[in-house]
């Protein structure tokens, strides 16, 4: 369990100006945590010469982007044109749209979306999709960035091969109205790998792969300013290799139970804190054993390990669904608690579960300082 | 899988007005089969001579709850006071909330809330929140109709015994602000019990005890009118008792992959037909056997079986997750989905797939014929 704040414990042991007065269920940012993770990042960053691209398919949330290019983030990255669209209406620039976007009413609004967007650049894997996206930014007398995005063993999309890359480059480079701004890979499933030297080693094999783009690229007399990818789980050695240029960390700002069983640094030691909480309250409690709370699978993302209760309950209690509106607490020794308690959950995974809630309510020192919209809520167009 | 209509037939095999031109990933509604659906439900009930109270939870939409409401529905179900705020705004009434209301903020908007709508009601459990609901209902010159709430075996929340339900009628009737509506209890978990005589047999015990909850009730000399419980899973059968005044039937509407594998009827013939999907494209397929859709865990909601593909691939084709943005379709024999393809897929469990989206896009004849707000998504609170 992270070291909590004493802010965090005084508003959750029940001060007047606490978290009690927060309507339930919630999702709740400890400012001071998320504010030392972003920092942590930066820090991070800056020390190894290497930039942050930070993923919004974390947050969605513009003030989070901006307290993120205030960092000194290069950009943000979106997965979704729907996401870079929502955050383009809050001012929030550069940003990478990091899958392709082919479908025909999609390409008209990123040449719309581009007119709007100081630095856009979206990735691109297939050749027809290179001559759609050049054939309309040249119609709309535009420039429309492109980063080549590369298969590194995820196989969820990205050309598999150097060969493959360096043509689709050329292809790029017959396309007047295209730029190429260089190259991306993400390696999904190895962000996730907990034990440190496993995951160190397979991502080391995925910049190899993406280091030899590169230098085929510019053999070919191709630009490749930008080397891209990488994410929390990869963040503390992925500038070892010189390949990437940046790294699009996501869940670093806010932590999860998935994320918590990754050991980020050599020794295991924690270097991001739990700042993302959902906050609950018991709603009945007519047995012993368990008790319902108001927050239940439309409240939790489920692809992850189960939810992990921070405060509000005695150790060793778990929590669980009770369906879709409630959730359950799993008491030890037949305890009890009583109706109204309130406990703070760390989600099992951050993304989707921001992904269900409107608002994030900021909380330090005890109060509620600020609240955000989620802008990108839902934009998975 | 159901039998689809031609209309939707035509949509999907390419006609220029189709859904081609739909953006993906949307959730999409097959006016015909859900009004099938809707017309069919309030068929049998007005046959057997039981009420029907549709539950929101499913939904979330005023523009369905009108239409169930114009088949004949007594009232609305609401899982969560937002729900019925969300609802209420847009006309819809009478309004039950199936489960307690008890923190003093909340007890604020419910006070609030029955001062706009008509028929508004509220179950209870505790005698502490009784006496809480009498005094704001009182505090503010109203009076709020209650409904005891009884577990039928979920344990989740509801009076335990007999005893206890009379004793809590008693506590209603000493507040002159609170009026006793009657009983109600839910068995959730034996809604998706597959085979039909088992959760028949289950659902008969659990309706027996409401049953000696209502008489204990009338021989206490208390007001028992409405007893309201059930689902889709219990409707065949749960009018048989004379128990239950009315039914609380939610997932009949669009139907979903978990209750596509349960018997509701006694010979296994299907009664509604899959009304909801998930649009969704191809984005990439660079590999034998599978392709990448952009619908992954921010679109479906993972707590049932995997969703079904209902038209777009070959069969024997599966869907699973690519992460939370996209979607995987593993192919039979190494096969390949160019990009751009539309696939139909049924979502796991509708309730909380429905609660990932803000609109419906309702189709009919293979043209988008309207595009219904979802009210309540997100209201858990």
């Amino acid at each position: 369990m992270r070291p909590e704040s004493d802010a965090w414990n005084r508003a959750l042991t029940g001060e007047p100006d606490g978290l009690s007065r927060i309507d339930t269920p919630s999702l709740v940012l400890d400012l001071d945590a998320f504010e030392a993770n972003v920092a942590t990042m930066a820090r991070l960053a800056r020390e190894r010469g290497i930039g942050l691209r930070p993923h919004a398919k974390t947050h969605k949330c513009a003030s989070i982007a901006r307290r993120q290019l205030q960092a000194g983030a290069v950009g943000l990255c979106c997965a979704k044109l729907g996401e870079a669209e929502a955050l383009a209406a809050e001012g929030i620039e550069p940003l990478l749209i990091t899958a392709p976007v082919s479908a025909e009413s999609k390409i008209a609004r990123l040449i719309a979306l581009n007119a709007r967007v100081r630095g856009l650049a979206v990735v691109v894997e297939e050749p027809e999709n290179v001559k759609a996206l050049g054939e309309a930014a040249a119609a709309a007398g535009q420039t429309l960035d492109v980063l080549i995005v590369n298969d590194v063993g995820s196989h969820r999309f990205g050309v598999p091969t150097v060969e493959a890359a360096v043509e689709l480059g050329r292809l790029i480079a017959e396309q007047p109205a295209l730029r190429l701004g260089g190259i991306q890979g993400y390696a999904g499933r190895i962000q996730h790998i907990t034990g440190y030297e496993e995951r160190r080693l397979l991502s080391r094999s995925a910049a190899a792969h993406l280091g030899a783009v590169r230098d085929a690229l510019r053999e070919a007399g191709l630009p490749c300013p930008v080397v891209t990818g990488a994410g929390t789980g990869t963040h503390d050695f992925d500038h070892e290799g010189g390949v990437f240029t940046d790294l699009q960390v996501g869940s670093y700002i806010f932590m999860d139970a998935d994320y918590d069983a990754v050991a980020l640094t050599p020794d295991g030691s924690r270097r991001f804190s739990n700042a993302l909480f959902v906050l609950t309250r018991v709603t009945s409690c007519q047995h012993d054993g368990f008790a319902t709370t108001d927050a239940g699978s439309k409240c939790f993302a489920l692809d992850g390990p189960p939810p992990r209760i921070a405060r509000g309950a005695p150790q060793a209690s778990r929590y669980g669904m009770f369906g879709d509106q409630f959730g359950k607490v799993e008491l030890p020794d037949g305890g009890r608690l009583p109706v109204g308690t309130l406990l703070t959950v760390v989600p099992s995974h951050c993304d989707p579960t921001v992904n269900l809630y409107d608002a994030i309510v900021c909380v330090r020192g005890g109060k509620v300082e600020a609240i955000w919209p989620i802008e990108g809520r839902g934009r998975t167009d």
